[in-house]
């Protein structure tokens, strides 16, 4: 029964899936492939002549019949690997729903969607009590990593998570410094999808940083996209930036032409990201909403997620602009002298770092605030392995920053009370504000750079105007309060009602 | 069946249905009250002998026991009128699971909790089949609204509502323009509960403004507290803030001082906003996470609740605070010319209105969304006439504003496309630019004036820096984009993609 698997079944043919499938088959697997599409499965055939060696073909079969696929798995007495790499929520229900029937006792799904938490952990209730696992497992870094070697975040049943794992070691990503591969056993039930939430909620607001940071460069220090191109390039070289991911990439988004068209392809490309708003991309959206149920302050994550909505309806967004009779927004060309270029690129480049921690902080704290209010035991230094390579979030500095912390104290609440991190805000705090102020001086679009410089000025505040938000709280509503004089108190009602006016 | 009900029972006696009950008993209802709590029950006693005219006593009976509460109401064959008073969630279950025994058709329940609007839709359906209806009554203002009128927002059953709409609408406070009841029918299902949240959405939104506010002004610019009280009395007095009730209670509590001790009582107020933490108050929390849901972008309501949120935990943000080994957010105190000064104030005060329109435009925003979304038909007119008096956001310039706006255009789907309000944030808007940048520089807390900046500059940008996020999502996640020259197109996923880097 507990043999490793040597075949498995994907279901869908999309961009994940084909380069999964290819992975899978490059690392000794027999992949029979599924899709509702039969276009996909027929586009599979071209992606496997050209990303495929000849040689491997015959380990890849394409189905366009469900039953033929679940067949080829071995049928009914077969124990049956099945990955997932389909939209989330209700397409995922229908395809346990189609395939159900052909399932028994020792298969195993892997899901790799994004898929909401609660919705794994009702397909695990639903299909346990026939002995079939359905596995949580958060897939990152997108196409090229799912090509190469993906970092992929588990949970799920124990005993059935132990015989996949060897196979997910084998085809994740493999941390550089290491060699150790970026996947880890996260825990029970949903918290692998949760993670990955997690991981795109810190990806969200690194997404608004470093297109803030873009429009500083290119619209307000009209600095050329070649230049910009380099200095992304070395920022992504060494220091606190090393092998940042989404930096990296805005080095080579920057120097990209196309072959038939002059210019570069950045600059054809349009101001809308819409993936919230239709509902494809349901992590940004969902990270939002988990900080705000379980109370943990996310504003970095929050403030991406506003701008990159409004950034969807265009045509709306061009009534305003045409009501308002300007372009608030009109990030301001300047003119300035080239050492205060060089040494604002210096100050960028730690506004950046700086910022990015507060992204992993408020990502962190949610990880660890639900991994308690659910009794799921997630350890933060294995979120940190995971994220070593492969993933969106990549961030080697940030990683060697706080995995010895998270294994030293794993059951750490907030992020920010670790002595090394506060040092590490301490020093380059001065940098976000800095950039800040000239964002705004400049007029350019700063709402994630703004939001992470007041997250950590609240966060380490001795004394908050919400001391007066507390009195207008307990004139209207007696809320009642602390006094001052009680010292930091227990997070509790207080005690103390003053009749500012009386009923 | 159908003649007006002259008693009603009033389910719990805490400080809002204490004074719900001496405004009922007022007009000319017979008034039973029941509340779990004895010692509720029994402080009523004390709160009718100080707040209600003696011969009014008559017309208020207490109850300990719950039979004899429904009891006095007229037993089965009549139709009671309830009006809860308590905690969302299972607190207002565990009553309707109490008092069901004792309900029949033709009774009503006015829910005036805070409650989540699906909980109101579940218990509409379980008791309509038995035509027992459950109306939601949102109930804002406060218990001084609550005792004198407060501003009410009710939906449900049509015929129902029809029933109570003269009661609520002689308790419901009055726009003191018209003289119109802040009172209206809202449409069907949970909406009434919806617009309350939203409202204090909003509210939560403005808090954080006012405080912030105040912190420039005492912190910053070191005005006295009686100096502070005037000015927002001032701007309360006339002009953009007109009536506007959290800059009006403000004047109030710089003012204040106890009796007992020396000083003003806001000196002693310790810097915790709990509320959410602990979650004895949904709505701040909920707002944000329908406007996430919703996709509504809604960074001022967002920035001041991840604020209010991080400033509950005081002893572990002093663990912070010593982790920096300083308080990063120590508003510096300024040493300015009166001249400067004076300029400030004005620059001041029309930030603070800007930002209200900021908080206005995304609740409304937010409920124009949910009404398209569930088909309730919601009057954004009404709205804002409910919230003209009596509530907490009032706010009577912006009223007078919005209100004749929305009467012309009641299908308003984003408030920023019309032009008056437009021209409203133009005129402003660099008040709002000049306070933030000086709220940077004197290293004041800005969260919720920043991403209200924000907030205008990116739904009134033409080109935002989102053009390359949308790159860096193609890059790795195959999102594909629009080009420029597609023009401002849908909401929907772009037709291009560059293959940046092949997998």
């Amino acid at each position: 029964m507990s043999q490793p698997f040597d075949k498995l079944g994907i279901v869908g043919a999309g961009s994940m899936g084909s380069c999964m499938t290819m992975l899978f088959a490059e690392n000794d697997l027999q992949v029979s492939v599924y899709d509702v599409s039969g276009q996909n499965i027929d586009n599979l055939y071209n992606a496997l002549q050209e990303g495929l060696d000849k040689e491997l073909h015959h380990r890849v079969a394409r189905f366009k019949d469900l039953d033929q696929f679940m067949e080829s798995l071995g049928g009914q007495n077969a124990d049956k690997l099945l990955v997932f790499s389909i939209p989330h929520g209700s397409a995922a229900d229908k395809v346990i729903a189609d395939v159900h029937e052909h399932l028994s006792h020792g298969d195993i799904i892997l899901d790799g969607g994004n898929e909401w938490y609660e919705n794994a952990e009702r397909r695990q209730k639903q299909l346990a009590p026939e002995g079939i696992a359905y596995l949580c497992m958060g897939v990152s870094g997108g196409y090229q990593s799912a090509r190469r070697g993906p970092s992929i975040s588990p949970s799920g049943d124990k005993a059935a998570l132990d015989r996949v794992m060897p196979l997910l070691e084998k085809i994740a990503a493999k941390d550089p410094k290491t060699g150790q591969p970026c996947v880890a056993n996260l825990g029970p039930a949903g918290c692998g999808h949760y993670v990955k939430m997690v991981h795109n909620g810190i990806e969200q607001g690194i997404l608004g940083i470093v297109s803030e940071t873009w429009e500083l460069l290119y619209k307000c220090l009209h600095t050329d996209l070649g230049t910009i191109s380099q200095i992304f390039k070395k920022w992504e070289d060494g220091g606190e930036l090393r092998r940042n991911f989404l930096v990296g990439i805005g080095a080579d988004i920057c120097r990209r032409y196309k072959e038939d068209r002059p210019g570069h392809v950045v600059n054809e490309v349009q101001d809308k990201v819409v993936q919230d708003a239709d509902d494809s991309e349901g992590t940004g959206v969902w990270s939002v909403m988990e900080a705000a149920k379980r109370h943990v302050s996310a504003p970095t994550i929050a403030a991406a997620h506003f701008f990159r909505i409004a950034s969807a309806d265009r045509a709306e967004r061009m009534q305003v602009v045409e009501a308002l009779g300007q372009s608030i927004g009109a990030a301001r060309k300047q003119h300035v002298e080239d050492k205060f270029k060089t040494e604002f690129f210096e100050d960028l480049r730690l506004a950046v770092y700086c910022a990015c921690l507060a992204s992993f902080t408020q990502g962190l704290n949610l990880i660890a605030r639900a991994s308690a209010d659910e009794g799921w035991n997630v350890s933060l230094a294995s979120c940190i392995r995971i994220w070593r390579e492969g993933c969106i979030i990549r961030s080697e500095y940030i990683a060697d920053l706080l995995q010895p912390l998270f294994d030293k104290e794993p059951g750490t609440k907030n992020i920010l009370t670790l002595q090394p991190v506060a040092d590490e805000i301490t020093r380059t705090i001065p940098h976000l504000r800095k950039v800040v102020q000239y964002g705004l001086e400049w007029n350019a679009h700063v709402p994630t750079l703004s939001a992470s410089y007041e997250f950590f000025k609240y966060c380490g505040g001795k004394h908050l105007p919400s001391q007066f938000m507390e009195a207008e709280l307990d004139y209207f509503g007696a809320h009642s309060y602390d006094l001052k004089s009680d010292g930091d108190g227990e997070v509790k009602k207080g005690e103390h009602h003053f009749e500012w006016k009386p009923a």
